[in-house]
C-alpha cells in the first residue's frame, strides 16, 4: 500500500502527526531526528517524567556506547556533548579468582575503545533537545492500551481517562514486552520468540575512594568471571564503578539460596574476595536493589501497512553480554530515517524494507550475544582465549583492513552483524587451518630430523 | 507450596470448586472426569452452547481418533459410543498427480486403525455427559478477562457484565492463543515460542454420491500429495469426506492469487484433476469457508503453584500432519488425572510433575508433526519410501515387540513421543547400517566371483 497525503484527512490536526510509543532511549532519539528533519511528532510514555526525579532516583544503569550508537548520536549532533559525560574504556581488565588481573585492549587503537555512559542522563539528554522542536509534544502517564489497526486508532490510559489519537503514522518503542507490537501483530502470522536467561543480575554500586578517585582502574571495563557467576563494571565520571552481578535464579549459590544478609555476604566472600573490601556497604545496597531477568526475543512481522513499525527491544531484545542493546536499536533508528529519506512518501515499503534489510543482523546479534555470555564468563579464564586474542590484534596490525577480530567488528565498525559473524567464522576457519598446517609442518621437519 | 484444604475458606461456596478455562475437547473431557471423580466443577466458555447450533452450523471438522485418545476416552468410559459415531480408516490412499492410487496400512492387523470421528459431536457428547453431574456447571458466553494469580480470582465478562469468581484451582484448557497462559505467566519468567506454517488450509466437503455412497474408499484416510500443495482427507459416516487443502499463504499458486472463481478452478484443475468431478460445488464451497492458519506454539512453566495448570494447545499447539493434536491433549489430560489421583492434596507438585514428564515429549510431537508435514506432501511419492514402510511392516511383523516402525509408536500405542522418536532413530540406524553391510557383501561376493 502506498502511503500519501491525498489519504489524510485535514479535519484533524492529530492525522497529520507521527506518534512514537515510548519516550526511552530509541524513542527520544527518533523523537529528535523527526523533529530536526520537520516531521510533527508526539511521543507517548508510560512513566511519568524521567528528568523531574532527583539524579539518584532511578538506579545508575550504565552502557557502553560503541560505533554503532556514536554513528545515530552524531546524526543527531549529539555525539560530542554525549561523550563529555562519559567514560573511555580502552579495554577490560579481568579479575582472577586469586586476585590477580589481566588486561585486554579493546582495540589496536585509541580510536577503537567504549564509552561509559549513564543511560538516565542519556535518555534525559535526548528529551531535552526534542523538546525544544515545537511541533514535538511528549505525553508522559500515557499508558497505549489498545492500538486499532483497521481504524489506525491508539487508545491510551492517562491518569483515569482514556486518550483516543490517530496519527499519521506510529513507531512502537516500547521495550521487550512491546504493547504495540502484541496490539499490531493481533490477528496476523507474526512468530515470535522470548526466552528467558536462567541467571538474573543486581545492580550495586562500587563507590568511589574518599581521595574522589577510583578504586580500580577507571577507564576500563571491570570482569570477575566465575563459571558459576559473574561480575561486570562499567566505570562512571565521579570515580564509582556501576557493578553488575549475574547469578543463576535458583540451585545451589543462586539468587533463591540468598535468604539473610549472611548468606550473600557468604556468597560474595566465596567467589569475589577481592570485592568484600571494596564494598562496605554492600548489604545495605543488596536490600535496595531489584533482581532483574534477562530475555531474549525475537520476531517477524515488524511492521503493518504503512501505519505502524517497530524499532529496539520491541523487535529484538538481546541479552547484555555484547554490549549491543542499545547500539542495536540506535542503529535501527539510524537504519529507519535513512530508509525513510529516501521515500518519505511510500511508508509501506520503507518498513518492509527496513526489516528485510534489519531482521537477519539482529537475529545475528541475538546469538552472538548469547555466545558471548559463554565467552565473558568462561573464555576468558582460558589462557588459549588471551593466545587467540593476541594473534587476532597481531593479525589486524599486520592487516588492518583484511584481518578483523569479530569484537572490533561488532564494536567499532558498523559492518551489518551477520557479515561480522560470517567474516570472523572464515577468518576462524584460517586460524585452524593454519594451526593444523603449522602442525604438520613441525611433525614433518621432526620425522627428517630424526632420520 | 503444599495444597490443604485447611487453607480454604468456607465463606464462598466457589472457593471449593475448580474452574476449568475453555469447553472444548480437553476442557470437557476433564470437566467429566473430574466429575465422575467427585470433584464441583465450573466450565467457562466465551463461545455459546455448541449444542444450541444446528447441525451444520459450523464447519465440519473430522479428526483422527488414535490410541492416546482412545485411552482417555475409555477412562470417562466413553469409549465404545464415540467409536459407534466414527468411521475406521484402516490406512491411507495416496492419490497420485496421474489419477492413479497406492494404498499404505496404517498396521499390521485390525487394532492398528485410526477412527475418523467428528470433532464437534465428540464435542457434544462429552458436554452432554458432564451435565448430568449435578456439581457441574457450564457457564457459556463467558470471556475470560483477567486471572490474578496473588489474589487467585478470575475475571470473565458476560454479555456486558463482568464475573468475578475465586475458585479453588484453575485448569486453562483455552487453546492456542490461552488468555489463562497469558495471564498466569504475567510477571513469571516464562519462554515461549509461537510459529506459523507458511501454508494455510482451507476445509471443503466431498459428498456422497446420489447413490449416498462415499465417492472414494470409505474407511481411509486420502492423501493427493504435490510438493506445492496438499489435499487430505477424512470420511465421515454418511459416506462423505472432509477434504482440507494445505496451499502455501503467498507467491505462485497460494492462496493470495486466487482473487476469482476461475483462479481456484485453474489451481485445482492443474494439480488435482482427478478430484475436479467430484467437486461440483467446489466453487460455493470455496466462498463460504475460511482460510486457517496453523501455528507451533512451546512454552515452559504450565502451571503455577497449586493454583493453575495448562494442557492441550493452551501449552503446546502443533501443526495438525502427525493427527496427535486431539490425541495429544487427551493424553495429558489423563496423565494429570492419573497424577491427581496419586497426590490429591498436593496439588503444586502434581501440577510440576505433571510438566517435567510431559514436556519433553509435546516439545519432540512439535517436531515429529513438523517432520510429517514433509512426509505427506513429499515423501509418500517416492517408492525408496514406500519400500522402507513395507521394509517397517515386515520387521514389525517378525518381531513384534521389538521392532515398532514410528507411525505405529505414535498412532497405535502410548509409547511417550520423545521414546518413539529415540527408537526409531535407532530402527534407522540399524537399517542404515544393514542395508550398507549388504552393499558390502554383494561387492566382495562379484569381487569373488570375477576373480
Amino acid at each position: 500500500m502506498t502511503y500519501s497525503t491525498n489519504n489524510i484527512s485535514t479535519e484533524h490536526i492529530e492525522k497529520k502527526r507521527i506518534a512514537i510509543i515510548g519516550a526511552g532511549l530509541a524513542g527520544s532519539l527518533l523523537a529528535l531526528k523527526l523533529s530536526q528533519q520537520g516531521y510533527a511528532v508526539d511521543v507517548y510514555e508510560r512513566r511519568s517524567d524521567p528528568r523531574a526525579l532527583s539524579a539518584h532516583a532511578g538506579r545508575s544503569i550504565n552502557l557502553g556506547l560503541s560505533k554503532r550508537g556514536m554513528q545515530a548520536l552524531a546524526s543527531v549532533g549529539l555525539l560530542e556533548e554525549v561523550l563529555k559525560t562519559a567514560v573511555v574504556m580502552r579495554g577490560r581488565v579481568i579479575h582472577f579468582p586469586d586476585g590477580s588481573t589481566k588486561y585486554q585492549a579493546y582495540g589496536k587503537n585509541d580510536n577503537e575503545v567504549l564509552h561509559s555512559i549513564d543511560r538516565n542522563e542519556l535518555n534525559n539528554l535526548l528529551l531535552d533537545h526534542s523538546e525544544q522542536y515545537k511541533d514535538l509534544k511528549l505525553h508522559f502517564n500515557h499508558k497505549l492500551v489498545s492500538a486499532e489497526k483497521t481504524k489506525r486508532l491508539l487508545e491510551f490510559s492517562n491518569e483515569g481517562r482514556v486518550v483516543t489519537v490517530t496519527p499519521a503514522w506510529v513507531i512502537g518503542a516500547d521495550g521487550a514486552f512491546s504493547t504495540m507490537r502484541k496490539e499490531m501483530q493481533y490477528g496476523e502470522r507474526a512468530d515470535y520468540q522470548q526466552e528467558y536467561l536462567e541467571w538474573g543480575y543486581k545492580e550495586l554500586t562500587l563507590e568511589a575512594g574518599s581521595d574522589g578517585q577510583s578504586v580500580i582502574e577507571l577507564s576500563a571495563l571491570h570482569v570477575w568471571p566465575r563459571n558459576h557467576c559473574l561480575f561486570v563494571s562499567h566505570p562512571n565520571l565521579d570515580g564509582s564503578h556501576t557493578l553488575t552481578l549475574f547469578l543463576p535464579f535458583k540451585g545451589a549459590d543462586s539468587f533463591q539460596c540468598l535468604h539473610t544478609p549472611a548468606d550473600v555476604r557468604v556468597l560474595i566472600d566465596k567467589y569475589f574476595p577481592d570485592l568484600t573490601p571494596l564494598l562496605p556497604s554492600l548489604l545495605e545496597q543488596w536490600d535496595r536493589h531489584p533482581v532483574g531477568a534477562l530475555i531474549t526475543t525475537r520476531t517477524n512481522q515488524w511492521s503493518f501497512e504503512d501505519w505502524a513499525v517497530l524499532v529496539g527491544d520491541a523487535c529484538h531484545a538481546v541479552y547484555p553480554f555484547f554490549g549491543q542493546g542499545m547500539n542495536s536499536a540506535f542503529e535501527d533508528c539510524y537504519m529507519l530515517i535513512a530508509l525513510l529519506a529516501e521515500r518519505p512518501t511510500d511508508l509501506a515499503t520503507v518498513f518492509k524494507t527496513y526489516e528485510e534489510k534489519r531482521r537477519l543482523h539482529t537475529d545475528a546479534l541475538a546469538e552472538l550475544s548469547k555466545q558471548n555470555f559463554t565467552e565473558l564468563r568462561q573464555k576468558v579464564q582460558s589462557p588459549w582465549f588471551h593466545a587467540r586474542k593476541k594473534l587476532d590484534v597481531l593479525l589486524n596490525k599486520l592487516f588492518p583492513s583484511a584481518w578483523l577480530p569479530l569484537y572490533t567488528m561488532i564494536a567499532h565498525t558498523t559492518i551489518p552483524y551477520a557479515e561480522a559473524r560470517e567474516r570472523a567464522r572464515r577468518q576462524d576457519n584460517v586460524i585452524n587451518f593454519g594451526s593444523a598446517a603449522i602442525f604438520c609442518l613441525i611433525g614433518i621437519s621432526v620425522v627428517m630430523l630424526l632420520s
